[in-house]
């Protein structure tokens, strides 16, 4: 088992919500919502592809259904769940289980549920007499708040990544090319016991890096350029997610004063941080230091997103973010600059929410102490 | 630009689907299949979170709808799109251009499209009079027969996999874990020029071969023990897939007998391949090698899936494949048993259909000449 999550108190949560609700069931199909309510840790491969779904009751032991692939990881994993073999998919279990529960209202995750595959449970449900109510967030408004052992897990996982970019960052060298240090930084996250990269890793060099998203290149880097390298990885279910830009050898004047910009809107948006402020307010610290410096303009995304079983997930840190933070929430701080014909600058560090402030989970400060 | 595949006849064939159904428009969103017409590469991180839709209408040039991170990475692959830029995604990108193209009618990817992006879709549609239209497969239909290019790509990734696969062979040895020979598989596969995995790799040794989708773990291998090793790769956006199993040293009488066993159900199935029959005759084909040896039981997954810019894509070979095979298909071969006490095997080929037969793709022979 790689959870060292307790998933049975995320299950009474969730059985009381029903309750409140008067919902007779719910299926969970996001695999991290089924991982933390259940345990039991198969992703899905791919949207078609399920490893299963939980059908949730308001009192009796979940139900884990799946096919026979998962069988033995199922019974190994989810212990606190009937396990449901089925041939043909979720439908047919359904059929025969609902008027066995007596389910007459049934819920299923708008977020996650595809129009096509919504369209065949309604069938079924008409046929079964079967209230259908799409619901939003019900499993994700339980992940956002961490319990004391998913910090303790989520700072594991940003200690190992720091690990590993001390580690990377001794062996870059001119000559290497962005994708020789992305699949580096890979191969050291599974050397020191990651699960896997939380999100496939990002290495730009000079103007290569002002795409946010920038694939690694076979460009070879030259001295005095650019380097950004936004990297996260899994350790035990939890994801960490960093970015760092720096230059080997001496950087010229433009890039030191931008990446001093980019940290000074980094600084701010963390002392805004704690509980009750809004996830908008946070980004607007951070946006009013680059538009003040100039860099309006050039900073086209959100600031940050929650972390936790996922690498992005609830809050967020956005013009968007409306609602409160609060404590126990981890999020990150990634304030950039991108510029086409110039390059880019982002400096991304992770934090915990608490009631009077935050807790940067980073201790890297290698290219921040300016 | 990592594809090589020419988009403007995949681009012409959906117009002329969209002419004959008169339908306006149509929003792409699956990333193989926008990839697929567009050229644009970037993948969706995850369900939730889209790179980009295409809004493809009956005679104009198609739009590429996405947001500033991924703008340069559209010029530069997308180059018979229009790049329009969004700041809050699809539906204010949509509100702008479905006026000003005249659609009157939309359709949308049924199999894709998440259920609450459809109620939010279908609210704007509402709003602006626009009939919505829930599709399947339009794109995929397309991708099911391959070009001679993409097929040519097909043979280049099988091949390269099966590179991966000698030289990672000539070095497991006893000790080492799953999870050890797993990376090394795919650290080679980069090593030797793959994008990456085209899944997880399966490595799994005696019992926990059992579990068709096993995990890599830390158990170690020990001399006599089956090994079953499940993987595939990218290579300019084309998957591969190939399975063997085998034991390093003398395997014993019974692993041999159902090693021939499942080897046989392979050889009946491929000898069934031509355009015209069903997937699920060839299914059943294998199927009745595996029951009349007393294994009917054992074998719970379908026969075999199509290839291409997924690694599980139409068409299935499987009791549900119903409709006949056609040239250019690309499909995998691979039966198996697996009893929960003594371990599974699992060999797998990748064919292509052709009017009189198939042609087999792998070359490997290691495992098969029994």
């Amino acid at each position: 088992m790689r959870s060292a999550h307790p998933t049975s108190e995320a299950l009474s949560k969730l059985q009381h919500k029903l309750q409140v609700r008067g919902l007779d069931a719910l299926i969970v199909s996001q695999p991290d919502n089924r991982r933390y309510v259940s345990g039991y840790t198969a992703p899905d491969h791919g949207i078609q592809e399920s490893s299963g779904h939980l059908l949730v009751t308001q009192n009796e032991r979940p139900y884990l259904l799946t096919d026979s692939r998962f069988t033995l990881q199922a019974e190994a994993e989810a212990s606190a769940c009937c396990i449901h073999v089925y041939r043909r998919g979720l439908l047919e279990a359904l059929e025969e289980l609902l008027p066995k529960l007596g389910v007459r209202s049934l819920g299923f995750e708008a977020e996650y549920f595809l129009y096509a595959n919504y369209l065949r449970l309604q069938e079924l449900a008409i046929r079964l007499s079967v209230q259908l109510l799409a619901l939003s967030n019900l499993v994700e408004d339980l992940r956002v708040v961490k319990t004391a052992e998913e910090l303790e897990l989520i700072r594991q996982s940003t200690q190992l990544n720091e690990q590993v970019f001390a580690q990377v960052y001794q062996q870059i060298a001119p000559g290497q090319s962005e994708r020789e240090i992305a699949r580096l930084i890979e191969g050291t996250m599974l050397d020191l016991g990651a699960e896997r990269p939380s999100f496939d890793t990002i290495v730009a060099f000079g103007e290569n890096a002002a795409r946010p998203h920038a694939v690694p290149s076979e460009r070879k880097l030259q001295p005095g350029e650019t380097v950004l390298i936004d990297m996260g990885l899994v350790l035990n279910g939890y994801c960490s997610d960093m970015s760092r830009t720096f230059v080997l050898g001496k950087p010229d004047v433009l890039f030191m004063e931008r990446l001093r910009l980019v940290r000074a809107a980094q600084k701010a948006a963390i002392s805004t941080i704690r509980a009750g402020v809004t996830g908008a307010q946070v980004d607007a610290a951070a946006r009013k230091v680059l538009s003040d410096g100039g860099y309006g303009e050039a900073f086209g995304h959100g600031l940050g997103h929650g972390v936790g079983l996922a690498v992005h997930e609830a809050p967020r840190l956005s013009l968007h973010g409306h609602a409160p933070l609060a404590a126990g929430m981890v999020v990150t701080v990634e304030p950039g600059l991108y510029l086409a014909d110039w390059g880019g600058i982002r400096l991304e560090n992770m934090v915990i929410v608490t009631e009077e402030g935050c807790e940067v989970l980073n201790r890297d400060t290698t290219f921040l102490d300016l």
